[in-house]
């Protein structure tokens, strides 16, 4: 089986960048399932219904998320979707799921998502979290990929090891940007620490640098916006899993750019 | 020199209490100078030109702040009022100014107001800060006041000692949690951790309580309310300053609520 | 029943405090059970068994602890320990236990500990933990005294709410410093945000002041040191519960310095 | 000019690796400096002054650091060695140096070594300090190599994007994984989000991931360990820079581990 999955996907850059490398990305991996994180994709913060239905229209199966996609407006969707997932690891109460099963032509993949603690909130155990749902899930489908959505480059490695031969794949995003240290565990599990971006490449993780900049200089908080205009970029990872045991056989990233 | 301090002001009960017992304080002990940290103010978050009117008609002569001050459309009133202060330790290019003297009736007080860095924002060193305007401002007066707008109990401490025999009165703002811990210093410097809140008595701190609760159990984040109706109190502290020294003689806190 | 809890007890000088001043303190209030915050009770970091011991011959019935209670050397003594608590919101594999109910004289008092997560380790959810514990406690008897371990203002007020008429009382601690909003709740729950220390009254937070000032000056980290001299306090609170009912009737701070 | 730069050496098993891979960098690459940053080298946390010099023996010519060099006992070496820097933006009264200019037939090549702020500690300016630093060292070199020890992509980017022009390359360590954005900016500054690390491949960040594991799961505190056994990796980047511009010509990461 063939996953594509695309790092977080950052205002109408990131949106753009899909429109111009998610075809020939397809035509290059042929992909059973693609997916990518949205939690920045309307406007730097959040989702919204109609992006997410654009998101859908270009292609992607699944939106995955993290902190950024709490936003008042955007709760009811996100109850009712079944392709937009949040991490799993909030505790009783927070809207929407976690986790699901992503099926097509008689293939099934199963995606979880999950959200670090380590300078982030105070949530359910991501290991534990995980592990419990891979159990559950691995009932229905041995593949299993994991979008494990953290700061940390310590606990995205620990949950990697926790992990090693109980999921396909775990894929780190937050940082926004792509790591090199692609490869597959020693049980089977493929590993990056960040699958890195969609947006605008000279920017500020996909945001106005002036106004990144204007705000580390005097701590003044602000909203940071996107700007409309620039060179974008997609970057992600592609994956094989083997179907019968959900073992990966390949890793690889990639990045496009505008030239 | 009598001045009288207001812990953080709490959107509309904030200002109800100070309508109800702002009266009765300074019959009670007839300050010079009157001091509110007015942070939450306007709705709990920040500050507006018409609630900084409101507060200077009921008495107020200055206004402090923290860490919620910078709301984007009030900056151009922070930026040219002399009676609204902002954290002194802010770099360069923040808006605002962080310290200035209040003079009435030939008397000077004064007054700095610094916010802290542990679990806050990366300022500049609210220690050297304190100290270098407290150098310049003793030109003027030796009767100064320190708003510190800080979190943890040990860099407040920290900053008292170290300010001791250098500034009149020290006092905390910013957790809303008024503290027994009010003291002179050997060297004639007032201490007191915080001041706590003007506001609703029965919220989490000056907030929704409900709402409060859903964010910590669910973990998703939210702008929280600040409730119409509810019993309000107002705390602070009552200074008294020796004028040719600048020595504080006296510190009280006080507490008035709704019965 | 009659309760007496203790504030953070920091290194030799909390020590000194309590043998200077729990004499008096059992004279005056007559508790039926003493407990004090013992994390800081051994240098400021932590806990021995051999100071453990001292504390309990020195009267106190219970020690409860936070963060710091984690030195590698104490573990085995934590583990095996009635008398000592360490927060119940540790996820398993935690050593130790953070609940307990203690009988003198026909009477029962149980007791949690927890620890806050603003600020601090991505614990189990201190809401939850105390609900599970005061429902189960509570079979056996109905006063039930919280020590909530914890750094923000806002987490242990709104614990408060959460908890009000499921537990007797709901004590702060951590902070070191004493606050002035001891109040009991509609429901029947006595609160104080934070019961203050046992140690050192001049420096910062009970350990060395010069030390403090030099690392927040350098923000070079280094351990600091109790200094083994200097004028000592003791703070804590008082508390009187209904025992059929376990209510509270009455909740006192108090502070007890040398001259 | 070119320059060898290592990624964080951690432990027994980072200075292996270089014993391992460093004659075949130094061959292939023929950089006429090598610096590495050192600040895990001593058993994971820290440096002493007998494996700063093992590891010029190896053929560093400067070692960096970051937020874990402060151990007391290597204070007195930090504070002479012209070889050891620490990052400039500590506060005035820390020991050692943050920037120094590197001469070898004459060739000179500037290093400024600096940590970051965000979730981490409240420093001084890191923008404002790298400018002036810049500024200074410009009039000895147009060679200025910045090693950014820093957690958060965004301010790393945000720095670059600052001093694009301004040095010759802005070089990221701290997470010990490596990234995969290296690229040269506009005005000629190479960069990278970070180096990578040297040291255990399969630990968690070079640690023992037994332990790592183990403090995840229980939250409870823990100094964690190096293996001594297992392959290791050495992790790092090469730059080329022109000489009378200080302009980036290349920029290129390596990784070299065990088979
Ligand atoms: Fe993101
Ligand atoms: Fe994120
Ligand atoms: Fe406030
Ligand atoms: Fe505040
Ligand atoms: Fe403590
Ligand atoms: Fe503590
Ligand atoms: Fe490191
Ligand atoms: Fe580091």
């Amino acid at each position: 089986m063939r996953v594509l999955f695309l790092g977080d996907i950052v205002g109408s850059p990131g949106r753009k960048a899909l429109r111009l490398f998610l075809p020939g990305l397809l035509e290059e991996f042929r992909p059973h399932f693609v997916i990518g994180n949205a939690e920045n994709a309307a406007g730097g913060y959040g989702l919204t219904e109609k992006i997410a239905e654009e998101l859908f229209a270009l292609g992607l199966d699944l939106l995955t998320s993290g902190n950024h996609i709490w936003k008042r407006e955007f709760l009811p969707y996100l109850a009712r979707s079944e392709r937009v997932l949040r991490p799993a690891n909030y505790p009783e109460g927070a809207p929407g799921r976690g986790a699901t099963v992503l099926e097509k032509d008689g293939r099934k993949l199963a995606v979880i998502n999950l959200e670090g603690r380590v300078f982030m909130r105070a949530l359910q155990c991501p290991f534990r979290t995980a592990a419990a749902l891979a159990e559950e899930l691995r009932l229905e489908t041995p593949c299993i990929l994991v979008d494990f959505h953290a700061e940390a480059t310590s606990e995205k490695i620990a949950l990697s090891w926790y992990l090693d031969g109980r999921v396909s794949a775990l894929i780190g995003t937050h940082t926004h940007v792509q790591t090199a240290d692609a490869r597959i565990l020693p049980q089977g599990t493929a590993y990056l620490s960040d699958a890195g971006m969609c947006g605008l490449r000279d920017g500020v993780i996909g945001m106005d640098r002036k106004q990144a900049l204007e705000m580390y200089l005097t701590q003044v908080p602000r909203r940071l916006e996107v700007p409309k205009k620039g060179t974008v970029k997609a970057e992600g990872v592609f994956l094989e899993l083997e179907e019968e045991s959900g073992r990966a056989l390949r890793i690889e990233t990639f990045r496009r750019e505008e030239s």
